[in-house]
């Protein structure tokens, strides 16, 4: 039994519900740009150890909130633990980033995958969400996530980060039916994984499409939205009947928010490209918006700063449905002082958005 | 004196006038993809002396035309000659791409900087534009280019391609006065360099802003924009009253384009992550608009690339006001069979959009 939450105005946004201020939250919250962060990390030896083994999944996603006034928790976890359940074998090579020891290669390779079962193959993420519930005791609410089923497929294919995407656009374009069974695949397994989340404790979900950004407009509809959509679907509803908010986030997908504010989610991330406003008045009461502070932002002098989140803020307007958070994950070489800075602009002047103007 | 064109129809593409198909070009269509690229490449021994030596820019600009039914020729040449000229010595490292042996460190740096006279510190990109005519001998137009001030400012401010981009939106937050000097300086000297290459004879130009989508809307209303406008409003008309179409490149620029349709180019380049018939019915009948195929198209089977060249035909629909090329430079791996392939397909379908619909 989890204690019942003191701060929902991140749950309420997200369903364009009336708050009293702007919820605040960060990409990459729990993260290298805190020193105790690097601490433990250090102690964990390596980045797979300390995203499998739920106490310390549990002390790094806390440590931003003893920090800042963040109005949520984000499992701390990483985007490829489906692959790597799979049997891909992921490993992070130092300055390389991730990398998966047997990378899908032929129709064969994508025909053998199964689904893994969240509660054994990667029962160290409910076992963190349980832990972390426990030690949140109420205090915010809790992010659980994926990587969407095109982001997980394109790691998946390329074998390690891209920034060129051959393989995976190869497959697209010579062989689509063996990319939809992958995907189709990708997207049971991710609505297994979040099912399991929501089981064990989380209050919303967030899937990130990294890469879904570096399609053609046709390929984003046939191959990334689609499938994102499905593992939604398929999630069904939490036995406890409680209500848990979604979020989907295309890096690069500004061009696409209305086919995306179509697919079910409650709200739509939005990288720092994109104008907010301009973003709210395509959607429009479809779904919250969350974003979209540039994040080289947090480099900038705090006055400058400073201006750079009222000027977000105030470009949504008034009323709600805004989640205030960076486009993108948070830099980790930032000063943690100006992400503090970045946070207490939110609380400041956030209210004056959000008063009930008498009739 | 310069023979008169025998095909003008990219020309006519550019000023939205009646065609009878689809012109076509390609983004780096002179290079490493070709072979006969790649033996005069090492003949040069270097990258710079390829494009600082009038006869070999012209042999390889001339290069695809002998292969392919291309309807303009593009300056060989580099987007970053401009700051070379201004003395921060342009290098290229094999692997690495450009870099500055001295980039900008300083406001000091910026006030030191001079416009170049392109007849003199510039004067292989004339003197190849004077050899390219002439050898051209009016069989398609040739387009002149230069990259934006904002992309110049950029690689200049980095001092090398980067990823992050961590120095110039340093400046751009903590001394946007200082990067408003630079950036004005770099308007004056990209629209002398435009202007001594018409001079010299090249009948179209582009400006590409291969950076300005890193930047927040707001942004790049702020620093790409504005002086992009004003390189080309300072090129003036040229003394010989020819009329030169001007095109627009912003790649990732697919949300602002109805802020750079009005600024007084005639058209817009466009990546492969727009739709085409979104952005002709945002821009109206304000510019043309080039692109936008996906380069990674060109590594698909023929048949599956012939698809995606009629599907874009087909999104921009009838009429004039489109010229084919990739969303991108071509990737130097790709087959050159499946670039004549393309360009065949092109002049294969076009026509049908392109008939006069009796009344």
């Amino acid at each position: 039994m989890n204690a019942p939450l003191q701060n929902d105005v991140f749950l309420r946004a997200l369903k364009r519900q009336p708050i009293e201020r702007t919820p605040v939250w960060m990409m990459r919250q729990a993260g290298r740009y805190l020193p105790e962060y690097r601490a433990v990390r250090e102690r964990a030896g390596s980045f797979m150890n300390l995203c499998t083994t739920p106490e310390w999944a549990c002390e790094v996603t806390l440590q931003p909130l003893a920090r800042y006034r963040l109005d949520a928790a984000i499992l701390f976890s990483d985007i490829l633990t489906i692959p790597d359940a799979m049997g891909l074998g992921l490993e992070f090579v130092e300055g390389e980033g991730p990398q998966f020891r047997s990378p899908i290669m032929s129709p064969a390779d994508v025909d053998r995958l199964g689904v893994p079962d969240p509660e054994t193959a990667l029962r160290y993420v409910p076992d963190a969400v349980r832990l972390i519930r426990r030690e949140l005791d109420g205090r915010v609410p809790l992010i659980g996530f994926s990587g969407s089923p095109w982001t997980l497929a394109t790691y998946m294919v390329e074998g390690r980060s891209s920034r060129e995407f051959r393989k995976i656009k190869a497959m697209l374009y010579d062989a689509p039916e063996v990319l939809h069974r992958l995907l189709a695949t990708l997207s049971k397994a991710v609505s297994a994984y979040l099912a399991a989340q929501i089981a064990a404790g989380v209050d919303a979900i967030m899937v990130f499409d990294t890469w879904g950004g570096i399609l053609t407009p046709t390929q984003y509809q046939t191959f990334s939205l689609p499938y994102a959509e499905a593992a939604l679907k398929g999630i069904g509803a939490p036995v406890d009947e409680r209500v848990i908010p979604s979020i989907l986030f295309t890096k690069g997908g500004g061009q696409w928010l209305s086919a995306m504010a179509d697919t079910g989610y409650d709200a739509l991330g939005l990288d720092w490209t994109t104008d907010i406003r301009a973003a709210r008045s395509e959607v429009g009461d479809r779904v919250a918006l969350q974003g979209n502070l540039d994040p080289q932002a947090l480099y900038a002098p705090i006055p400058a700063l400073k201006e750079e989140v009222l000027r977000i803020i105030d470009r949504f307007g008034h009323g709600s449905g805004h989640v205030f958070n960076l486009g993108h994950g948070v830099w980790p070489d930032v000063n943690p002082e100006h992400v503090g800075a970045m946070i207490e602009a939110v609380h400041e002047v956030s209210p004056l958005y959000h008063r009930v103007i008498p009739a």
